[in-house]
């Protein structure tokens, strides 16, 4: 099976799981806007190609880790876009969570797909039960206190603020639990697997902030020049657009380099070099040249 | 040690774990402010009762189920009180989160919160690491989808509610989690700990309801008259103060017939007792008859 298509029948079965005749429909609503259908799921991908790379030996516990990882990122987004942060109306093409369903079932259902993506991953630990501890503790690391996600956010709420601490705890720290939530749930050691998810969550919130710039809204699927707008710190308004975009590549060579030796690391590497054409296209740089000449 | 000093010792190390010298500090200062200092902690305290009432074989994992109990009820109270929902100024005789800290750090704080609360049962289950799962599961289904108390507080977004749907989830899950988590934490069966808990959320929700309309807002230490003024069902709004007080005596009486037979069955009804009578004082009725009269 593909890894896209193990990944949606294991958030759809996740969802389904929190959903009964007698739920609160709206509720069970939302949290189906917030995940269905889906972005690129770079993280579960990233989470599922380790754990291949690593032999998949409970592929049951890998799609489940790769779905807590993704059910967490759907969290944070329909909270970052709240009135009280973004007020974004947009998110992947159409309106945000809060503009569907309005602000307290936002608020409700991003705390309900955090905790589905514990019960996700105690739910499929029956035959590795030793992995699950590990595995809650790396993909909790990636997303509450210290240096998770939501510390990352909460940067933003900071008067003093250094943008490596920021983009690291905001983006790397999920990619980083990726990687290595995915070498756990197939039973290798999880800490060479850092590295390798640091790096691509580096360059990814790279890519995130020259597409904030250079980006098409319509193709982006949320609207644009958002990080100016807010007074967000950017390696795009620091380093200048070139500049970002040689950043992003020197940050993409850093992972390619970083993926430990192993069955799959030829297979990984492609993945990964793919992965940063589709995220910041080679023309880029020269289209904007273009437009803006 | 008594039972309280274990939850709050259990609670600082919980949450000093997640802080660190580079940590955000305003979202380190709203997470303390919703733990500390604590309310009745009713929760940990039936929690830590029934696993005690066990045996309490791994007092490390009692408290640990406990304390995430408690941070999963304090993550509730911050985004309950979040302006979309209450917008309730006042919690625990001071200001709410929001208002001390904003509404960014309210929401990003109860996010951390109900990671915390997962993160610390995992650090903590190294002696019986079999009974992760389940106490996960158990947890779990008592805060999120389809009927734990984030269902709960979405069923006030509906235009149809049942009172009992509501209430069961808003309130009850999290104590039938409590009773069933203390159990599976000293490594019993949880199933037959579920009726106490659920009878103790209905007593512990008509008592809150009377408290609502009839309690003095310097000891309760948030505003009264809340329900009423969100037009939120309401067993006092339903059956009038007399009428829920004998609802509420009776709600005791079938949870104090619901503790299964154990060693420390007669401590755990004593308690059960100690605690109504705190919470709804025999002379309540008689003195509103005084002051209304």
């Amino acid at each position: 099976m593909k890894p896209m298509t193990r990944i949606e029948q294991a958030l759809a079965t996740a969802i389904a799981s929190g959903e009964s005749p007698d739920c609160p429909p709206k509720l069970a609503g939302a949290i189906r806007h917030a995940v269905f259908p889906g972005g690129a799921r770079i993280r579960p991908q990233l989470c599922l190609a380790v754990a291949q790379a690593c032999g998949d030996d409970d592929p049951g516990l890998s799609e489940a880790a790769a779905s807590a990882i993704e059910l967490l990122h759907c969290a944070s987004l329909v909270h970052d876009d709240l009135p009280c942060f973004d007020d974004s109306p947009l998110r992947r093409g159409r309106a945000s969570v809060h503009y569907a369903y309005g602000e307290p079932l936002a608020v409700l259902a991003g705390d309900a797909l955090i905790v589905l993506a514990f019960q996700t991953l105690s739910a499929n630990a029956e035959r590795s039960p030793q992995r699950l501890a590990p595995l809650i503790a790396t993909i909790a690391t990636g997303v509450g206190m210290p240096a998770g996600i939501v510390a990352g956010q909460a940067w933003e709420c900071e008067s003093r603020v250094s943008l490596a601490d920021y983009q690291r705890a905001k983006t790397g720290a999920l990619f980083a639990a990726a990687t290595m939530a995915g070498a756990q749930a197939a039973g290798a050691a999880a800490a060479p697997w850092r590295a390798l998810g640091d790096w691509l969550g580096e360059a990814y919130q790279a890519a995130d902030d020259i597409r904030d710039v250079a980006g098409d809204p319509r193709v982006m699927g949320k609207p644009i020049g958002r990080d100016v707008a807010l007074l967000r710190p950017s390696a795009a308004s620091e380093l200048g657009l070139d500049g970002a975009i040689a950043h992003f590549d020197r940050l993409v060579g850093c992972a390619i380099a970083a993926v430990p030796d192993c069955k799959g690391a030829d297979q990984l590497r492609a993945l990964v070099r793919m992965e940063a054409e589709r995220l910041v296209p080679k023309t880029l740089s020269e289209d904007l040249v273009r437009i803006t000449a």
